[in-house]
């Protein structure tokens, strides 16, 4: 329960990933520059660099230009020096990538879930899918050192499990890790997925992603990642984020979770189209070609995002108004954790991003801490669309490379 | 920006601080149990002890019963291994009190503030009152390692200035962590007071308040601190915990940010007096014996608690509403930070803690996650209506004693 204590051996492998992680974020850089980047000593960032090349993880990239004295090698990071595989998990289908050690996704393949209420079918279908796509990618299997789940949560991070996913009709407790290690052979790594997005954002957003941040994922409903001081927080049970359960509407509609209050129900795309329903007729909707059944929710929040993007006034009244209450959550959020960065991204943001990020901006910077004090960024994802899936590589290629208090202790 | 390495003499301090933490926590213990407790070696332990023990930190205190072999020596932290001052800041009054390192409050006075729009008039009384107290308890000296001042904030960390507090009327930015160094002439830490009512239950609470908490503030407004993994979150800009600006009730009272959905307007003495006669009229605040001016204020307040608590139903109608406002926002916080304790303390809490208990119990275990992985327990502060100075006096002490990321890592 309480802290632990460290040691030489710990002491190393926690500097080798300080080490490439400044390789990684301020990168191509030199030797020398690097014992100020990260408090080591030169002798020891020799050392550690000495061992990284060693491992294929960096390369010598070139000179710096002269400044009189001896030309200065640079330091780059190794986009072949490891490889992971990434599913994002929804409903309706999961998206798998296989993603290089700088994060590019080398290939990425969206497959349908035709029975999504059978897990055991679900992961045999996505495994099978994620074999192929590596082995059309040619990357070293030695090289290749796991599988990333991103998945809507709770979770149960300790057993590995999912835990009634309110998306998934049918799913309760489902070992998800355990079947998906069976499944591809390889090992597994699993947690949700706005957390698996906001750790992507990290690892690949170098300079601009280091320190803190709050990210919001927008997927089947909204969550949020939280980095804090370059750390993922995963809180007591692995589910940290869970953001759609933020109070600020009372005697509003009931969610998932049985309260009347939360933003959820209010931000998810089936919610903002009751609101274009209930604000605009069903005349708008079949203006704007929405079917409204429950097999044409994706391609209808498609469309809306597409009518919103083009200056529909609806479908722009519906999303801002979404946004805002997005925003006024964020707010409490952002005030509560004290990051002077919010990030966007998500599946489901098809081209709102802006609007988003108009309205979350003017709902973050008004509190007295923000105005006197500083401003808080409102920025959309590094990534883009695939940030699920690639958050979901990058689960792996943290978890082995990024430098963690777990790295030096234990207890 | 990224995360510095590490050296030998770091994990030296370090694992002096991990040991002392245990033996805090789980003592008295013996240097066999401290071992697994630590995960270090038993060598690594005995050399730390040793040092420990030359500090005059703690002391071998008795023996365990035997199991057959040698009985093992007990260690236990010493009390009077070190000694700090805590000022709690408010408007009307301040709260000294001198603590040693055991968290025992030696001796502890309340000072008025005669003139508090005038800072440098606040630190001169604050700073010879304190002086006066130190003097009485007679503490050793040398052995007293400095001032922990907990203020409202918003607070500018790295200037140690406090910036335009919404209850200081009249003060803008002010460098109280500079001002009162120089009127005690002794190093002082200074932090917002939640978070440092915050610091002093994960101080003093041992086992109890280990791991993962939210603490809510109960002062002239309400805030929050956070400990997460037993680790302090301070916050990008120092102002981590500002809960008062969560938002619950769109289009409702204006607060000092202006914003017009925060709980805090709701949840503030003054908010829950103006329930009192909106809800209940004049007549029934004078049946309570409440004043209703700024200066009988705080004393109305008081009634206010003490007629809840002996079930009067007005005064309990407004403080179980503004305690299910606070459940509202605390059920939010919980999920996003995904702690599994929530704790409730602070000088304006005159009794009325089971009924805040209560209601934020019910609000905090309400959504999907709470009820199907874990609940969430809500309680009461170890340390009781001392809390903010108590915890000004730890910001020192756990400053100086705690193991911090920071003891390990610069850069």
């Amino acid at each position: 329960m309480t802290q632990g204590g460290t040691n030489l051996p710990r002491v190393g492998g926690y500097n080798q990933a300080v080490v490439l992680d400044a390789i990684r974020t301020a990168g191509p850089v030199s030797r020398v520059e690097l014992a100020p980047l990260t408090g080591l000593t030169s002798q020891t960032v020799s050392n550690v660099v000495r061992r990284l090349l060693a491992a294929g993880l960096i390369s010598e990239s070139g000179h710096a230009p002269s400044s009189g004295g001896k030309r200065r090698t640079l330091l780059s990071p190794r986009a072949d020096g490891a490889f992971a595989v990434g599913v994002q998990l929804d409903p309706d289908a999961a998206v798998i990538v296989v993603v290089d050690l700088a994060g590019e996704v080398l290939a990425s393949r969206r497959v349908k879930l035709a029975d999504p209420a059978d897990p055991a079918e679900v992961v045999k279908r996505v495994a099978a899918a994620a074999q192929r796509l590596t082995a059309r990618t040619a990357v070293d299997p030695a090289r290749l050192l796991g599988t990333g789940i991103a998945t809507p949560g709770p979770i149960d991070a300790t057993a590995g499990d999912v835990v009634s996913p309110p998306n998934f009709s049918g799913w309760g407790r489902v070992p998800l890790r355990e079947m998906f290690a069976a499944a591809t052979g390889m090992p597994v790594a699993m947690d949700n997925d706005a957390t698996a997005a906001a750790i992507g954002e990290r690892w690949i957003g170098g300079r601009a992603r280091a320190g803190s941040f709050l990210f919001l994922y927008f997927g089947t409903g909204i969550g949020a990642g939280i980095v804090l001081n370059n750390t993922v927080l995963h809180g007591d049970s692995g589910n940290a984020g869970e953001f759609g359960h933020m109070a600020v509407q009372p005697g509003g509609r009931t969610c998932q979770c049985g309260s009347t209050d939360c933003v959820g129900p209010y931000v998810s795309p089936s919610g903002v189209m009751a609101d274009l329903l209930e604000r605009h007729g069903a005349a708008t909707a079949r203006r704007l070609g929405l079917a409204g059944t429950q097999e044409s929710a994706h391609a209808d929040w498609k469309a809306l995002c597409r009518a919103a993007r083009r200056g529909d006034p609806a479908a722009e009244d519906v999303i801002r108004s979404a946004a805002a209450r997005i925003g006024r959550a964020a707010r409490g959020a952002a005030a509560l954790l004290d990051v002077d960065r919010v990030v966007l991204g998500g599946e489901a943001l098809h081209g709102i991003e802006s609007i988003m990020c108009e309205e979350v901006d003017a709902a973050v910077n008004t509190t007295s801490v923000a105005r006197s004090i500083r401003r808080v960024a409102v920025e959309r994802s590094v990534i883009g669309e695939a940030v699920g899936a690639v958050g979901a590589a990058s689960l792996i290629l943290h978890g082995t490379y990024a430098p963690g208090w777990r790295m030096l202790t234990q207890a």
